[in-house]
């Protein structure tokens, strides 16, 4: 039987070698997400693998487990509908939902749809095999969640991200003009459906997760720094820089708090399990609570890695800044990442539902 | 069955109830340990369930919740040698070790010992039945551990704990007058032992969860009066304290550092379990891994609690300073008990471990 | 010609000698109101020289500080009217005025009027020999600022103060019955009027100041038990406290934060002053400005005395905790007197001003 | 007469308008300088208004901030020795003197010396008129400081600079084979000598002055970003970014930061002067008060710049990092800069002479 962490490791170990380079070419993830494919990685379905595949990878590169990430979550998202759909092995699969921007219009035809309308910032869109996809119907206003294949005709990938950070992730945006859309996984409902919401604070999750990995990258790497090249200072009264008295603790404070974070992100990743299996039994009281700890989940992970990622160079010293290690990488991708949505009205949803009780609405992020 | 979870809940309830008017009387803890006693809790043995209790009574009052702590610890730790020896129902436990004082001597004495000398810091030990104590054979220099009658001929309690938090502790020192020593536990080994320093670390961990509850402790009672006594600002444009963003917001991110540390905290007793359950077969290399584990916990906790227990009065506002509140308590234990040994050399244990895969050297502490 | 200084270190001196005692005993300032007066240091008239003699006895005694500070305050904020006034020897001012409260009623009697109601929080009220005072005008609404002898016949003080910290400040309520008032010194203007309103932000210097002043107090005395008493920790490798790395370098950062507050302290002092003195040519964008830096100091010092108030405990080590020192209460004033009006709301006028040139509303605090 | 805060307003404007473009394309800074020299700005003496104008443009660009902060300091420490010299107008000064290399050498040649060796990160001097030096006598070990022309026969600027921030400081090494050196500015005395030293705190002032410069710039160009293109989060329930109780008290926080260590380095500079005005009769305590000022000012502005530069993306927002704004490079600079050499050990520093009274050792950072 393979031991899928085992195959993780090995990919983060070619990613790992050039992620700093790759960093600074700036191209599309072709490349990665073949090597992804290749490495068999695309097909894990068990949930706790992938959390720990997805912290693997994005040790090794924020790019790509965020693309992994997102991958598995797609697959999981699609299966909170009642509808039957495959998942031929090997596929990449990203999505097109920025809840920020217009809704894209899915207009009947046929016996299907036709989707027109623009999305920005849909991650991994441009290198995908397959894409789940939200729109609105134009006739009766309904919200249909649907895939597609992703070189569909009509679908233009505009090629647009070009970021500080997460340079490789595709993140631009893609408009669709008459793309036929046939494979539906079912409506949004009305009300606030506990099940089908769980979408949203998966990517959330996702993203609190590569937080953590980011940190446990940056960690990594700057301990391999330290420990090979950095030079004691000079009245430190010590032989090596592993043995400066400030370098060790701020280590050790570090590496700590990294591992508070993982373990809340790994609570939170147990409960969404927990309550997706949960199906049509899941109540609004628990889907509250998986979402107020993913929330916890971000908000610790946000302050830690944004933290981490700066304070490395002070273990790193002065020469750790030459351009060629890229060690601001991590702390360019965090630092991107880390916006997806404002972290504070995350800790202002776990502040409310500790004093009120209260339970975050549904959007496009809680 | 009983739950004795629910039973915790009913003794932090009493406890809760006039905890600030404890603090404030100073006195020591008899009605509380008979509280304890009465209640059953001292006679819990399942590890995970004690872990749990120990959270609970600490949120509730961390002078009692470190008597409990140290008590399930005492018993605990006697199991690590091979000696046999009972543990009676609803005897109430303690130690004598301070390990930066000068050691106590036996001498032999008939079949037996006589032990002489004295301890500071010998938290709970006026209020024990049960003493497990360490002292140095005069005759060979072993260190022998042995239990004693807290209520033994020649054992004078100094009384002399009198300090700005955790009062109500009986932390004060012990003198011991050719006190008869006869059931010995065992023989600290001359070599580095795995498990037999299993106790070391198993304080550190009782005192990690200890601040992990304490700052439980101090957001559940801030948080009521946030929400019944404290005004909204004039400018805030509020009605309610609970409405006010600053606030929200703060609660949510202490609440999530707080979970975070717990589930460190969770994360380190799981692994002492797991230690001590390997008995003679646990290696240095484990014994390494969880004393880190423990170590992390330690850093992230003390850093949570006492920056909690001291933000809390910026949700409470100026009127929650007065006195009868005693709302300033929860900063008082919580920057007493971390001082127990100082966090930076934990840091410094996990950064060694980290950076060169050190093992932290068997002490006292560590 | 009298050094001041000198005078006021000598002071401080006598006040530092007892403080941790006076805190515990918990009585009324009359001593220590009587050794001020003694002093000659309540009649200190020259500003800057008040402002640094309000830090060395802030640092010694934060209690004695602020009843200082609020003395020269009041008598410079009564200079603030037009009317004259006359300042007698060795008197001790202090106010009654809490915004936040009722106001209190002024009805017109004979050539005068009377005064009756009730106010919480009048630091420094029962203990002086004058007191500023504001009223509502029963008869036609307008509010006026005046002077009273603090023994006047049916002024009662509710000696209800007894807080966690600033527990020597007497700061308790007042009540006021049929009490002949005549020594007016000028009406509020019913619109802003940049200078009578400096008279709230210069009760917010006091605060700025007095945090400072706490944070340096803390400072040396910490730095005194360090280097006298804290033993080195056993594996620090170092023969005394005062060379433990971790242990300077903690110091090193707190004394430069607190030096770097104190600057802006006095950066925002200066300006008051400056303000002050152009009288009726003062501007509300001057004001505007002033108010701002006040804010600035206030942000920057509130964050430092609380952290280093608590951090301190970390260089002076676990027997540092004995209530005999006191060492607590230096975290314990800051903490009660941070909380005289929520330090976020002053980030937020900082902010405005920064962002969109927004003054500071005129209110009771800002 | 010249007003050269608005020259250097104008200069700033100028820098600012494409100085994400410049740090793009990362250039050596030729046409920078340049602006400078035909400024007049190269030509001012004032060393209060040099002060102000380092601020300024480092606030603009912190490159030329660096290299404009350093060329003051090297014409001021060439002063420091009694020799004579011409300071020509528009002649831009840096130096070459990293002390942790090994020492270049002088080998007497006629009635000079000629200059053999090499030596790494000498900002500025690829672009510079007139070169500032050390080397040591191969014949008699003493160390001299001399002037060099920038182009003289036998330098080579070694363009290794390439690092994440700082980019066009044109800090690479630089190679001297043969140069004859005639100019000679003095001996370094063989014991420590507090005129001559005041040279390498002088460095560290002007790293404290554009740590405050960056975190200005940068919140200058945040706020900007704010006002006119963030958007406010669609559940904040406020019309715009400016609006938002998080983002306004965020700037309040950071901008009152920025303004203490801001006035901590300006008094760090106002105590260099009078102390290198001392001359002759500068003392060695007043050296070392000086030196410890100068290191608080670096430890308070090194943890301010870091923070500020990392969290305006708080304000910013997500869209505020595509590459085209970047937002960055004030970061990378400081992130960069920060580790001239570690803050640590000036914490270090200034502990020790808090705690014990000690005074920095001469070294070629303290």
């Amino acid at each position: 039987m393979t031991n899928w962490l085992d195959v993780a490791h090995e990919v983060a170990a070619t990613l790992r070698s050039d992620a700093a380079d790759r960093d600074r070419a700036n191209q599309p993830p072709t490349k990665e997400v073949e090597l992804l494919r290749q490495s068999g990685l695309l097909n894990v379905s068990d949930w706790t693998v992938q959390q720990r595949i997805g912290r693997i990878i994005g040790a090794a590169d924020a790019n790509i487990g965020h693309l992994l990430g997102y991958h598995y979550l797609q697959i999981w998202r699609s299966g909170l509908f009642d509808a039957q759909f495959s998942v031929r092995p090997d596929q990449f699969w990203a999505g097109v939902s920025n809840p920020l921007d217009a809704a894209l219009e899915l207009s009947p035809a046929g016996d299907g749809f036709v989707l027109n309308g623009r999305k920005t910032f849909a991650t991994g869109a441009a290198v995908a095999d397959r894409l789940v996809v939200s729109a609105t119907r134009t006739d009766n206003g309904e919200k249909l969640t649907f895939l597609l294949d992703g070189k569909a005709d009509g679908i233009t990938y505009l090629d647009d991200w070009d970021n500080i950070g997460q340079r490789l992730t595709a993140s631009g945006g893609v408009s669709f003009e008459n793309v036929a859309v046939s494979e539906i996984l079912g409506v949004q409902p009305a009300n606030e459906d506990p099940r089908i919401s769980l979408a949203a604070i998966g990517f959330q999750l996702v993203l609190a997760q590569l937080y953590v990995a980011i940190a446990e990258g940056a960690l990594a790497e700057a301990a391999d720094y330290t420990r090979t090249k950095t030079r004691p200072w000079f009245v430190s009264g010590v032989e090596a820089a592993t043995e400066d008295p400030y370098i060790v603790a701020a280590y050790g404070e570090m590496v700590s708090q990294t591992r508070a974070a993982g373990l809340l992100a790994d609570e939170a990743a147990r409960q969404l399990w927990e309550a997706s299996e949960l199906g049509r039994h899941l109540t609004p009281a628990k889907r509250g609570e998986v979402a107020v700890t993913i929330s916890e989940a971000k908000v610790v992970s946000t302050k830690l890695v944004n933290e981490v990622t700066s304070r490395i160079f002070e273990q790193v010293g002065a020469r750790g800044t030459a351009a060629k290690y890229g060690v601001d990488r991590f702390w360019r991708n965090a630092r991107t990442l880390t916006l997806h949505d404002p972290v504070v009205y995350k800790a202002r949803e776990v502040g409310e539902h500790f004093l009120t009780g209260a339970r975050p609405a549904h959007t496009g992020y809680s």
